[in-house]
This record gives C-alpha cells, sequence and structure tokens, in this order.
C-alpha cells in the first residue's frame, strides 16, 4: 500500500494558504486544486451555485477512474477572517513555516487536510500512470470541496451533493477531511455527529410601571420558571456511540433600557445538541411538553423552532470504520477514539448518501489568531488518506 | 373658609396647557404663573438650576407673606412628550374643553394640580388684600413648582429646596398637587412613598462552543438560579401604612446573536420598592445575602447598586393629616384612603425638610394620548386646597 507519498502536502497547504479565500471569496484556491487535479487525470467540475440573498460561491468536485466504488475525500477551501493581521505572528495568508510549523488562516480548519487528500489522491493517479482509464483501477476516487462551509452553507455541501445525484454521479463512501483529532494526529475519529435544534422561547407579559406591579404582568419570573423547568432533568443519558443529549440556552433577552418599568415580553434563545435517541421531530415535541408542564396555566409562552436543524448520524463500527481506524493506527500508531462529540459538520448532508467519518488534524488552534499545524502532521495525515484509499480498494475494490 | 373660589383654574389650566412645556423647555408656564403671583402680591424667585451633563432648568418659588407657618404646595409644569400630535383627538398643547373634559397634555400630571393650587393661593392674597404685610396674616403661603420633574429631576426640586435652605427659607408643611386619586377625587391622598432601589447583576461565565459545553461555562443556568432565589421568599409582609416591599427584574440580557456560542456572561437588572422596614443599605446587604446563598460556591457574580436609589418616608397620621384629610372630605364628599402606594415623587426630597402629603386629580390618563381630566374636578380641586389652606391655618396659624 503506498503509505509513503511522494507528492508534497506542506507545500500545497502553502499555495493554499496563500488564496484569501475569506467565506465566500473563491481565492484562487479551488483554481489551484482544479489545475493540480487536471493535470493528474481528474475529471473537474467547477460548480457555481447561487440563491437569493447569498452570495454566489464557487465548488470543485474532481473523480479519478470513472467506474465504481468510488470514494469521495470531501472539505472546504474557504476559511474564517483572520481578524486584525497586526495581532498575527507571521502574516495570516503568508503559510510561514518556523520551528517545524506552518502558520495560516486555514492550516488547521481544513486547508491541512485539503493538502493531504489531494497529495494523497495524486499519489494514487500517479500510481496508476495518471491514466483514469488504467485496466488496473479498483474503482475511482473524488473530491468534493466547497467554498461555502464556513458562510451560511447555503451554496455549499448540501446542493454540490444534490448537483451529483441529479447527474446520476454515485458516491459509496466518504472520508471528511475536518479536523478531528484532539491532542495528537489519530487520537480521534468521527463516526457521527449530534444533530441540532435551534428555538426561540417568548414569554409573554403585559408592560407596566414597577411601582405598579398588580397592574402589569412582568414575563421575567415565568422566563426563569420554564428556563429551570428546561434543564431540570437531562435530555437522555446518551448510549453506546453518543454521549447525553445537551441543551444550552444561548441567550436572554429583554432589552428594556429603564428601572421603572416592567417589560412586556422576554425571549430566550437555545441549541440542543442531540444524539440518535431523537429527531428533531421528536425533540421539539419534549421540549414543548416540558415548557408546557413548567408554565401550569400560569405562564403564557411561544416557542418557535429554526428550520434549519440537522439531524444526527452514526456511521456504524463495520468495515468502513474498521480500515479507517486501520488506516490512522497504521500511520501515526495511534488507535482513534471512535467519537460523536462536537458541532455539526458538512457530514450532516453527505450521511444522506453514503456512510461518512470525519478525520483530520488536531483543531486546537482552528479559527484563532496564529493558526498553525505541525508540517510532519500534515505529511502524517497525507499517508493517512494513502492509507485509507489501499484499504479501502483492498476491501471494497473490483 | 373660603372653600368657594374666585379665581378660576380652569382657565389658568388651560393656559398652561397652551405653553409647550416638554422637560426641560419652560414653555412659559413659569413666566406665566410669575405673573399671576407677582400681581397678586406674592414675592417671586425664577431660580435657573444647572449641572454639567444636564440640561438648565428653570425654576419658580413664590411666597405670600412674611412670617410662619408657611404651607407650600409644591408641583411641576414640565410634562412628558405628547408623542404624535396626529393620534390625539384634539392638539396636545391647545387645551380644548369638550363635553366638560379638558385635553392637553399634562391636563392630570400635573398642570391640572398647579392650576388648582394657584387658584386657592389667588384666592387666599384676595381675601387678604393682595397685601403680604397684612396684619390679620395668619402665616404664609407658597409655591415652588419646577421645570424638571419628568426629565432627570437633578435641576429640580431637589436642589431647589437647597436653595431655600441656604437663604434660610421655611417650609413647615407641604402638599404636592400630584395625581393621588384613584377613580374618584378625593379617594386616595399619599401620606408617604415606597423607596426605590436599583440594581445590575452580572453572572460571570466562559464563553465557548455549544458543542463543547464541557470547556466553556453558561452564565445563564447561573443566572435563572441567583433570580430564581431573589424571588423565592417575600421581602417582608408589609405593615400598618406599607404594602409589602417589592422586587421587579426589568430585563435580562445577554446579547448572543449566535446559536452555536455559548456566551460570556449574562447581567440581569432589577428594581424594588420598598417600604419603611428597610434603608436602601440594609435591602442592598439582603439582596446580596440572598444571591450569595443561592450562588453557593458555584455561581460567579458581581451586583452593582445604582446611587439614585431613594428612601421610603412616611407623614405619620395626626394633625395636619387629619386636616388634610377633611378638607378632602368637605371638598369631594370623600374620605381617602391613607396610601403609601405607587411610585416615587418630589416628596422623596420634601420629607427632608417637612412634613408632606400628596393630593391630586385622578391620575388615569397621565402620560398617555388625549390625556385629559374633567373641568369640574379641576375646580373641585381648588376647592379642596382652598379648605386645607383654612384649615392648616386654623390649625397651625398665629
Amino acid at each position: 500500500m503506498p503509505e509513503a507519498i511522494k507528492a508534497d502536502p506542506v507545500e500545497i497547504l502553502r499555495n493554499l494558504i496563500r488564496c484569501p479565500s475569506v467565506t465566500p471569496e473563491e481565492g484562487g484556491a479551488l483554481a489551484l486544486l482544479d489545475a493540480l487535479l487536471s493535470n493528474a487525470g481528474f475529471t473537474t467540475h467547477r460548480v457555481k451555485l447561487t440563491a437569493p440573498d447569498t452570495s454566489d460561491v464557487e465548488n470543485l468536485y474532481a473523480r479519478f477512474g470513472t467506474r465504481g466504488p468510488n470514494l469521495c475525500f470531501a472539505g472546504h477551501t474557504d476559511v474564517v477572517p483572520p481578524g486584525d493581521p497586526a495581532h498575527w505572528r507571521f502574516p495570516p495568508f503568508e503559510g510561514a513555516i518556523q520551528d517545524g510549523l506552518i502558520y495560516g488562516r486555514g492550516a488547521v480548519d481544513m486547508k491541512g487536510g485539503v493538502a493531504a487528500f489531494i497529495a494523497a489522491g495524486l499519489d494514487f493517479a500517479a500510481a496508476h500512470d495518471n491514466d483514469p482509464e488504467n485496466a488496473v483501477l479498483p474503482g475511482s476516487i473524488s473530491f468534493l470541496i466547497t467554498g461555502d462551509e464556513e458562510g451560511p452553507a447555503i451554496n455549499g455541501t448540501e446542493k454540490l451533493l444534490r448537483w451529483l445525484a441529479d447527474r446520476d454521479e454515485r458516491i459509496d463512501h466518504c472520508v471528511l477531511g475536518e479536523p478531528s483529532s484532539r491532542a495528537a494526529l489519530g487520537d480521534m475519529v468521527k463516526i457521527g455527529r449530534r444533530g441540532s435544534l435551534s428555538g426561540t422561547l417568548t414569554v409573554h407579559g403585559k408592560q407596566g410601571h414597577v411601582g405598579y406591579p398588580h397592574l402589569a404582568e412582568n414575563p421575567i419570573p415565568g422566563m426563569v420558571r420554564l428556563l429551570a423547568g428546561l434543564k431540570a432533568e437531562p435530555l437522555d443519558g446518551g448510549n453506546a456511540h453518543f454521549q447525553a443529549s445537551n441543551l444550552e440556552v444561548v441567550s436572554v433577552d429583554v432589552g428594556n433600557p429603564a428601572f421603572n418599568v416592567i417589560p412586556a415580553q422576554a425571549q430566550a434563545r437555545f441549541n440542543i445538541r442531540f444524539n440518535d435517541l431523537w429527531t428533531p421531530a421528536t425533540l421539539a415535541a419534549e421540549i414543548e411538553r416540558r415548557l408546557t408542564a413548567a408554565a401550569g396555566n400560569e405562564v403564557r409562552f411561544s416557542v418557535a423552532f429554526e428550520a434549519r436543524s440537522s439531524d444526527s448520524f452514526l456511521t456504524a463500527p463495520g468495515e468502513f470504520v474498521d480500515l479507517v481506524v486501520d488506516a490512522i493506527a497504521g500511520a501515526t500508531g495511534r488507535r482513534p477514539e471512535l467519537s460523536t462529540t462536537g458541532g455539526t459538520s458538512d457530514a450532516r448532508f453527505i450521511k444522506d448518501y453514503c456512510p461518512v467519518i470525519e478525520f483530520g488534524l488536531v483543531g486546537t488552534t482552528m479559527h484563532a489568531v496564529d493558526e498553525s499545524t505541525p508540517v510532519d502532521e500534515v505529511r502524517a495525515l497525507a499517508r493517512v488518506y494513502a492509507g485509507m484509499i489501499g484499504r479501502y480498494f483492498a476491501a471494497f475494490g473490483r
């Protein structure tokens, strides 16, 4: 198996960092990948996606090989803004390397992952004479790269997957290269994610003067009661693959500037990260049940859930997860924890099409000033991905 | 006793309403009173008060007679803004009369009260030949009129009282003409007021991502716990003259626009209306005790109290309150409830100088669109004040 990589992922990463691809700007990043992959025999598609009230976003799909199975690596080249460059040790779009670390916005999240799997893919293509019609090809590898992961995520992975499906382009398994490692490369792989459901709770009262509380109805004690009721009991205890579901109230707002006025209403906003014991619908019903019970007949409230909730998903341990774990262990010496913790990712869209896991760099510095990653870990990550490709086709290839 | 009034309080009120004296504008209102009173033999003082970061405000003090005792009527000619005049049935600064009601901003709060006691005072002066040196004068009557009651109240009654004290000008008893009646003129007189203490509670947490709550510290559950602790037990049960003290949380604010971020802190603002079982200092200590108990060692909080708190006060029933009640009953046929309810008023400043009660019109329409009062009640109120003057000098005069 080709676990020694000839293409240099650090050089690719450095060039990617030099593209100022803050969402929704393409910044030259996709053009750079497009050129690299086209030259290596990949068929590439630049897909510009649009929607009302959002910026147009460029995306890239590239495939080497025409037969199945199709192992897809997914990721994004867009990055969050760097903030004031003066706060950075090195310019955020320079790709400076010092003491074994490469610095720059996106080094970890996730141009590092993209560079690593592109290098592994170039190696795979080179090993097959850069000929996508090569008779000994065991299947296809592909890259699904969006420019809208850090932004609204409307003109990105979700639509790009529909665009593929509309063309009868099939993905059989997917590796998302988001930073998944916790303290050392290889210590954690994400085999699922919790779902996310957000909502806004409004408690209705009646405005009045603080000196005459009997003529008013202060919504804040009712809000305190409902929020206490929401959090009084755990939602669940978790299960074999998931930690317990968790509700966080992220804001409470009244916006009353006066000390002598009882306000007319209070709002709270909450987010729930939930495991596969729930769907957004069953969870919303449970929240309404808890609020109704806490309110009794005494608190007037309404609750509205955000339309863009995401379901949980799990790629259950089995042959695919096993080969992923083996590839990680083979290249890093670490057997990763199978985790479903953390925030959401574009895997929430991919899981509707095929099994997906997430593996990538250590995420500690993501979104931070002086975002950086050891160059050795970028090279090791490329070897992990190459190992996945080898083991994947050994297991599933023609 | 001169309970039939010759000066017409409705005419004075109409002229006052025509002065657009929205705080801090004098609007011609004090000039109008100054002229009326000067012509009737009063010695008048226009006092312009100033302070950094506030508007200059004009005030008026006028006295008829040079000897004690000095019965003072206090009030204000400034009014709150009318809002959009188009929403009014009649222009808010016109003083239209229809179906026995006089309409206009300030009709109730409190140009009506001012017009009534000025009319009573003009009558008293006329009955003494408008001669402040008249040998049969039983004492003095005076008017303390501010233009800064509805505003910051910094360049108003509080300073005007100090200005009088600095000149060795003594007030023996005071009647504040704020609207005190509840449903019918004469049904309620205020013999005290609760104090007011405001504060801001901050709960400190640690910002983080909603997907990783163990790395963050959400301040909102702590805020819910502290607010529940603040309101769990009544502050007191009230006493013979005061209702129970009451705490209202008037705002809770986090200001977090994101559903996926756990905020760093939460703030709540509260106001307490308290009776004479407390001082601002003992109450602040009790609030800190309750918060500390509710927080345990688990919630990090800080609390800051507003500097401008006001103490409670009570003009205990006795000879002065009795004659006030008799005057009200004599002119209206109603024996008023002795009340200490409601918001604060400038009586909070006056009580440091002499006994003070508050009696005036029915307050229902104050600060509202179409503020209005029956002209008959303005005339009846003038007769009440005239009755107070007569009974006052019968009891306390030389």
